[in-house]
């Protein structure tokens, strides 16, 4: 059970529980906060770089959130995050895949005055049928 | 107006049009996707280190985003984001704030096959009145 910050240890795992998101999520999240055809229309996403709809970016990481929030990485302790590095979006999050995460601690930073610190973990967040996914298909770049 | 990849320039800027974010998004946001008592409850709020109601940082993330397109910086070509280094969230959003966002692009990357390439642009987001915020009050560290 985590209390303080000297609880926390590099290399200390979280994983998340599971979610499925669904079409409707995908389109409704992305007609408020990302309305480009391969978030919001079936038909037009097809003839896009994402070859068919696929969850917003940001989407995808807000729906990480609660899941990260369940494993209670810090026990009774909110999780407040004053950043991110190097977010990466590596695979197109589909209609109906099921999501979890999984994270590591890298770093500890302990304040010098206070009993608490800055947490870095590393989230890698997957879905069950990643294996199957052809990642060069919609990555970038040569 | 921006047609080809060689018409975006180093140092290239965008401001972006302004919009006010509310209480009731910002709960309701939060409900979905980060459900901490800072982001979901008001009177709760107070007594945390937020020290009031403010947005969820992947909600204000998701906020920028039609701000964003509706700067069209690449023409009629979708912004298709591939990650995001350094994400900061240097001051909370409250209810009512007015936000916008401004940006410069940083680096350019062409393919070397195809007419295409990779923009990375900073994008700072601020509101009306954040000249008036005490951002220490809410920096973690020491």
């Amino acid at each position: 059970m985590i209390e303080w910050f000297d609880d926390l240890k590099l290399g200390m795992r979280f994983v998340t529980p599971e979610k499925r998101i669904t079409r409707e999520d995908i389109v409704r999240f992305a007609r408020e906060f990302d309305p480009q055809p391969f978030h919001t229309d079936e038909a037009a996403a097809e003839h896009t770089v994402l070859k068919g709809l696929a969850a917003s970016g940001w989407h995808t990481a807000a729906f990480a959130m609660p899941l990260i929030l369940a494993t209670k990485p810090f026990g009774r302790h909110p999780v407040f995050g004053m950043g991110v590095n190097e977010l990466r979006w590596l695979a197109p999050v589909r209609p109906g895949d099921v999501l979890h995460l999984e994270g590591e601690i890298t770093e500890l930073i302990p304040s010098k005055t206070r009993p608490q610190g800055i947490v870095w973990i590393k989230w890698i967040g997957t879905h069950r049928d990643y294996d199957k996914i052809d990642v060069k298909r919609v990555q970038h770049g040569d």
